[in-house]
């Protein structure tokens, strides 16, 4: 349980009900938004992506302004002063009941909104860079939940469960086919002869905001890599909503520098909104 | 919301913390047991898939004690008399917290119980047989949780949607090689040349506990099948650990009688447990 303030469809609330179909069969979505400054960081393009999934899956989407208002709610929760950085979850579940994996008609969807502490700053990981090893695990491959951002996360549980060495920040995940797909939580970028590639997230992995908003600004493009073309690669970094550009140190024998697409990226996204500054 | 009683780590309890990983990432395992005149059928073979999931996961299992414990809880809490058919959904999330998908280490798994309603009665299912369609939905391959009754269950709930003609009754499922696995809620029997063969549970599915008495009992053996020998089959059943066989009357523009190893398995089946006849 936490202190931080939460609200279900509106209300102020700490609890959910069992027969929630979240709980039942991860039968929803969620979006992890970077509060700056008691403000939400890229929040068209999350909303847009809950939009996409919560179509994908027959779930009726809430408004921006039901979101905003859980927000609104929830910061006037909170003990002032609000910490510069903040962690707004959202979370939308098809709701209650049903029989079995039937969708019950009459059941209307829920939303869950959360405030949660941000994690550390990375100031010095951004210098050094983050050390990175390949999970064993291989991501399963369904294009019908791809690039979705929905509550069936247990490959990523199970993937995060190999980073435990201390030595280790993150993992990269393959798909079954061996093609690579991004790290457990953040999208890959790659520096390769002057070119900054990301992989397609067509098959497996979740589409982030951030990778959203580089490859919109055109600093990079996508293409199918191999695990060759990542250990060979003339720089390296990773990419979250919360966290931003994470340049990678480290794979395996292999060290980095935080090369100049790196540099290029870091000053696209900070001028892109200051958060990321 | 429920009127029928449900319990969570051992207290009568509705609701579930906002922050548990169940909801979060579907980080946890469930049970959907049958309860005939009060007794759960195929016990062991439950609590047995529920460890299994359980270890694949990383989660401490709860003894079959503290599972019985709840039970006569719910049973206590029921108003008198009992329906002669209940069901038991246990569910074993790997409870609140944790930094993403990483784990805290000093987080207690929470254990889940509810009592519900049985389905409606499949007396006149049995005679005429159920009626099945292919699901263009591929499950995705995933040895690493294929059998386990794991709480990501998008899939199945995307097959489900598919299958809203009211003359159709339940889906078959291939996986992304064209390999045929199951129904979506339940498991698949083929009598083919005096011979009752059932998919190999290896990439997904869920390894369904009558499957496993009727696998156990010697009257059917794993093999592979494709499309074609299904809809070539002699006979075709379906099997659930509530609503035990379901003979298939039809699949596409094929149908079928209840055929004579579908009959030796209900008599199996019954055999096994009374609940079954």
């Amino acid at each position: 349980m936490t202190d931080w303030p939460s609200r279900v469809d509106g209300l102020a609330e700490h609890a959910l009900p069992l027969d929630d179909r979240g709980l039942a069969y991860g039968d929803g979505l969620f979006e992890t938004i970077l509060l700056y400054r008691g403000r939400p960081v890229l929040w068209d393009a999350h909303l847009d992506r809950l939009k996409r999934g919560a179509d994908a899956l027959g779930i009726a989407a809430p408004t921006s302004p039901d979101w905003q208002q859980d927000l609104a709610g929830l910061l006037l929760q909170c003990p002032a002063p609000l910490p510069e950085r903040l962690v707004l979850k959202l979370v939308l579940t098809r709701g209650g009941g049903g029989r079995g994996y039937a969708v019950d008609p009459a059941s209307a969807p829920r939303r869950i909104s959360r405030l949660l502490p941000a994690p550390p700053a990375d100031a010095a990981l951004r210098e050094s860079g983050i050390r990175l090893r390949w999970c064993g695990l291989r991501l399963s491959r369904q294009p019908r939940l791809a690039g979705l951002k929905h509550l069936n996360r247990l490959e990523q549980v199970l993937a995060r469960a190999e980073c435990s060495d201390p030595d280790i920040d993150e993992g990269l995940l393959c798909d079954s086919s061996g093609t690579v797909v991004s790290a457990i939580a953040g999208n890959l970028f790659v520096g390769r002869g002057g070119r900054l590639l990301t992989p397609p997230i067509n098959a497996a992995g979740v589409a982030g905001t951030c990778r959203g908003a580089l490859l919109a600004a055109g600093v990079a493009v996508e293409q199918a890599l191999g695990i060759a073309d990542i250990e060979s690669a003339d720089e390296l970094f990773l990419c979250n909503s919360v966290r931003g550009i994470l340049p990678v140190g480290r794979l395996g024998d292999r060290c980095w520098p935080v090369g100049p697409l790196t540099r290029a990226a870091l000053a696209c996204l900070a001028a892109i909104d200051p958060a990321f500054e």
